[in-house]
C-alpha cells in the first residue's frame, strides 16, 4: 500500500507541530502546506529539518492550487477557532473528496453551535465519499471524552464536574490578550463584555457532546468568565501580570438538565500559576454508580496534547464510513508508534486523479 | 421504533447486575435468560423486583429453546473466563443471527490467546450480519482503553506502565481460592505451580490490545505471582487472613517489544487493603511527548464496572459492522441516561422471525 497522504491548512504552532510529529511516523507523507505567513518557503526549511530524500513540499498561499481533487487523503486544517470561520474551507475540500480534521475548537461538536453548518457539512462529506472530523485537547479529550469514556463504567451517571486548571506561560502574546493576562480588574470586566477577552472557546461543545452523548436533554448552558486576580508579580515569556492585577481567566460552564446543573466544567487558565502554590491538572468527578474520581497531575499539556490528538486521528478519520464525525462516532484514537498504513482498514486509491 | 430486546446467558452476580441495570433502562427489555441454577423461576422473583405491566420471563436452562434465529438482538454472555469454554456458545449465537456481548476476559482480545478461535467467530459473524464483542473493567478499561486513550494525546510513547491495586473483599468464596486468600506462602507458591490459584485473566489480553492499538510488535509477555503476605489479621465477609498468611496475589505482567519492557502492568488484589494502610486505585503513567499520570482513587469498582460496560456496549455493538470487535474498533461506551434507542444508527426488524 503506498503511504497516507497528508495536506497542512494553516502553519502556525499547531500546523508546525502537526508537521515535525508526521515526519517522525512511518507509512504517511507531507505532500502539501497551505500557508500564507510563510508562502514560497520549503516547509523543510520552516521546519529546520534536512529534507534528505524526501520529495521538496513548497508552502504556497494559494489553497486552489494547493489541494486539488483526492490529490491528499487527509486535510489537518488548523486555521481558526470558529466553525463560521473554517466552514468555507472545510466544504472547499471536501467538494474535492478530501478527507479533514480540524483544530476549530467549534468544530469538536459543530452542531452545538450551529445546526444547519453541521448539517451541510454532513451532507456534503457524504456526497464526496468522504468525512470530517474536528477535535484536540480541549474540546476533543479531557473536557469531553475522558469524560464520556470514565462514564462507560457507570450504571448510572446522576453528575459530572470537570476542571482543567493548565498554566498559560508557554503561550504567546495573543492568547495573553484573549485571556486578560496584565490587565485591571476594570479592563477584564470591560473585556468580557466587549469580547476583547474572548476565554476558553470550548464549554458549549463539550457540556452538548456530552449531554448527547449519555442521552440528557439541555435545557440550556450558562457560563462565567472571572478574573484570577494575583497578589504577588508574575512573568512569563510573553505576559506579565503584576500583583493586584489579573493572571488569567477562570472560566465556568454550566449544564442544565430539568433544572438542575448536572455538567459542571471549570477551566481557570492563568500564567505562572505556581507563583501562588496552584497545582495545574485535569479533574473530572462522576456522580453515580459508581462514584468516580479521576486526576491527571500536572495537566495533559494543550499545544502537544491537540497535535497529536489530530495527527492520532488520521487513520479513524480515513477509516470512517463518510459524513460529519465527532468523538462519539470514532474508536478512540491512539498514539502511532508503528507504520500507520497497519491502523488503515480501506483501500487508498493507489494514484490520486490530479497526480 | 421498537424495544432493543436482550438475552442473557449465565444468572449470576454478573447477568443478575446486568439485569437490574437494563431494568431501570428506557427503549431497551430483557426477553429471556438462559440459567441452569435457577431454571423454572421468573427472572423478576429471583431479582426480588415487581414485574408490573412488563411480560413475563421464566428462566430457562435449555439454550436451544431460550435462544432462536434473531430471538433477541444481543445476548450478554456471562458464563466463563475462557475463550475456549465460552467458543461453542458464541458459535451458537452468531449462527442465530444474534449479537454477542461476552463478559469472558479473554473475549476482551481473544486473537492474543488464540488467533485460529479468533479468526473463526469472526467469520462466523461476519456470515450472519452480526457482531461480537469482549469487555468489562478490567480487561476492557482500566488497563488497555484508558490506556489506549490516553496515549491518543501523545505523539511519542515510549513505555507504560499501569497498576490497579483493589480490595477483593466484596467478591466470594471462589475468588478467595483463585487469589490465594488466607493461605500460606507455601501453599500459595504450590497452588500457583499447580494453577489453583490463577490470579487474575487479562493481561495477556490488555497487553497485546495496546501492543496493537500503538502499533508495537510484542517479542514475548511474562507474568509473575507473588503472595501478599499480611502482617496483621484480616477478615472479609467470606476471606480471612491471619497475620503472616497471605492475603492475596500480586500479580505483574510485561510486554517487551525489541527486547525491552516497555509494557508493564501490576494488579494486587486483596482483602481489606486497609489494614495496613493500602490505598485502593488505578494508575496509569505513560512516559513520552509528553509525560501522563493519571490516577482514580479509588479504584474504579469491578462487579459494577464490568456489568457496566457490557450493557454500555449494547448500542454500540448493534450498531457495529459485522464481525469479532474489540475495544480498539468501536467508539467509547458511554453511560445510557436516555432512551437507548437513541443511540442506535440501524433499523431493528419490526418483529423477530422467531416470534
Amino acid at each position: 500500500m503506498r503511504k497516507v497522504r497528508v495536506g497542512i491548512w494553516g502553519f502556525g504552532a499547531m500546523g508546525i507541530g502537526m508537521a515535525n510529529m508526521i515526519l517522525k511516523k512511518e507509512g504517511i507523507e507531507i505532500v502539501s502546506v497551505c500557508s500564507r505567513s510563510t508562502s514560497g518557503k520549503s516547509m523543510y526549511d520552516v521546519l529546520g529539518i534536512e529534507r534528505g530524500e524526501r520529495p521538496e513540499v513548497i508552502i504556497n498561499k494559494n489553497y486552489e492550487e494547493v489541494f486539488r481533487e483526492k490529490s491528499v487523503d487527509v486535510v489537518l486544517l488548523a486555521t481558526d477557532s470558529f466553525t463560521k470561520k473554517a466552514f468555507d474551507k472545510i466544504i472547499f475540500l471536501l467538494n474535492r473528496k478530501i478527507n479533514v480534521i480540524s483544530t476549530a475548537e467549534q468544530m469538536a461538536y459543530p452542531q452545538a453551535d450551529d445546526a444547519d453548518l453541521a448539517k451541510k457539512m454532513d451532507e456534503v462529506a457524504k456526497e464526496n465519499g468522504v468525512s470530517i472530523l474536528g477535535t484536540g485537547i480541549n474540546p476533543g479529550f479531557v473536557l469531553d471524552l475522558l469524560v464520556l469514556a470514565l462514564s462507560g463504567t457507570c450504571e448510572e451517571v446522576t453528575s459530572i464536574k470537570a476542571k482543567r486548571v493548565n498554566d498559560l506561560s508557554p503561550f504567546g502574546k495573543s492568547v495573553m490578550v484573549e485571556q486578560g493576562v496584565g490587565v485591571t480588574r476594570e479592563e477584564f470586566i470591560k473585556g468580557v463584555e466587549d469580547k476583547t477577552i474572548a476565554g476558553h472557546v470550548g464549554f458549549v461543545e463539550s457540556i452538548n457532546m456530552i449531554a448527547d452523548g449519555l442521552g440528557w436533554k439541555l435545557d440550556k448552558i450558562e457560563q462565567t468568565k472571572e478574573p484570577i486576580m494575583t497578589t504577588v508579580d508574575r512573568k512569563s515569556k510573553y505576559g506579565e501580570a503584576l500583583a493586584g492585577n489579573v493572571a488569567g481567566c477562570r472560566q465556568c460552564g454550566y449544564g442544565y438538565v430539568n433544572g438542575e446543573v448536572l455538567i459542571e466544567m471549570e477551566h481557570p487558565q492563568q500564567i505562572i500559576p505556581e507563583a501562588e502554590g496552584i497545582k495545574t491538572g485535569d479533574y473530572v468527578s462522576i456522580k453515580g454508580i459508581p462514584n468516580i474520581d479521576l486526576q491527571i497531575n500536572p495537566e495533559i499539556p494543550g499545544g502537544v496534547g491537540t497535535y497529536a490528538m489530530i495527527v492520532n486521528s488520521i487513520p479513524l478519520i480515513i477509516n470512517a464510513r463518510p459524513g460529519l464525525k465527532t468523538m462519539l462516532d470514532i474508536p478512540v484514537p491512539r498514539a502511532i508508534m508503528g507504520d500507520i498504513r497497519n491502523q488503515i482498514e480501506v483501500e487508498l486509491e493507489e494514484e490520486s486523479k490530479a497526480n
